[in-house]
């Protein structure tokens, strides 16, 4: 399929979509039009016409869009009919918390090692995968097809680590440590901020407090 | 200080920034211009000039802008110089991951108090704070002036939750559940779809190997 240029906006879109539609897909649905999307979702139909345009517009025709076609197609791009193979570093309990999601695996993102510098933890098993040494890790990445890397570890070893990730052969890396990393092109990076994240919450909380004369300061 | 509407793209910018100035301010450095702060963090000089000037553009003379001061500024319009009181719902091992972060202490959220469902982790401690049965939950938030919520529940236990958790005095919650939550106007919701940020990584690496010809589909 030939794609323009799409913007990041509308890729970090792409999910929630899928995940409504897997839902209503789940519950039987099996046509939708772009007005009751846009109600169940909160977004205007006009944003849901405009997003799928970028895709060729999966050919809404008379009563809206099928379901199970748009779940899948949508799946497609997000390049989810491929496997992804991911390893963990840091086996602490964010570490834990991600080799533990089954929907990954359902996602086609496969569980496949897991590694931390602490020596108590080397043998602990999540999942069914085994806490390796640190010192594994770049053979392990070469010789499994590992394609993305999940750092849940402080943020000065987490830059150490990433050129030796790539020089391995990660293509990806889905980065929970607090500090923003310098990839060379073509490698793609996905942060999850947690800090920040809380500090927006914050900002709004106190907005509110005082746009609704709550707040005394 | 008169704020104008700000975009939550602004909003979303701004612990960055303060993250950066935080680090610059460990470091001694003094004064920064926004062409310095601009290379520092990778975005334009223009970018970081128009995102200050929504809150007045705090004061840039001469040589560049004084780290402490722009640092606290930025603190304080993030709502960091109040303290919230949180409690985390779901004792797994996402929410202890969330409990066990002093970082979100240092920023003035407080951890008091975590609860779960499971009678068998009832009485454990996350960083000395001891998981309760979910009946007291309603209580405990009356009573302990807990203005946030951290839910690491699943979607469905997460979505019956919130009325009552409103209901007793809850302003925020920071949402976890793979589920969009219906909450009235002045509940603040951020959420952290980890399914959906794995799924953005995920068309980012298909699209980049469509692009430079490595993809043989």
């Amino acid at each position: 399929m030939e794609e323009k240029e799409i913007s990041q906006a509308v890729i970090g879109r792409l999910p929630r979509y899928f995940r409504y539609l897997g839902e209503l897909r789940d519950e039987g649905v099996e046509r939708i039009s772009s007005q009751e999307l846009s109600e169940l979702m909160k977004v205007t139909a006009s944003q849901i016409r405009q997003d799928f345009n970028n895709f060729g517009g999966f050919g809404q025709q008379g009563y809206g869009y099928n379901v199970e076609y748009l779940y899948r197609e949508i799946g497609k791009i997000l390049g989810l009919d491929h496997t992804h193979n991911f390893v963990i570093i840091g086996a602490g309990n964010l570490g834990r918390a991600l080799g533990n999601y089954i929907n990954f695996e359902r996602r086609g993102f496969i569980f496949r090692g897991m590694f931390d510098m602490n020596p108590e933890l080397i043998g602990e098993e999540v999942r069914g995968v085994k806490v390796r040494p640190m010192e594994e890790l770049e053979q392990f990445v070469r010789e499994n097809d590992i394609d993305i890397a999940v750092l849940t570890i402080p943020k000065t070893s987490a830059v150490e680590l990433v050129d030796k990730l790539i020089q391995n052969g990660i293509r990806a890396i889905w980065n929970f440590a607090h500090v923003d990393l310098n990839v060379p092109e073509g490698i793609q990076v996905e942060n999850v901020h947690l800090s920040d994240s809380l500090m927006k919450l914050s900002y709004n909380i106190t907005r509110y407090l005082k746009e609704s004369g709550q707040d005394t300061n």
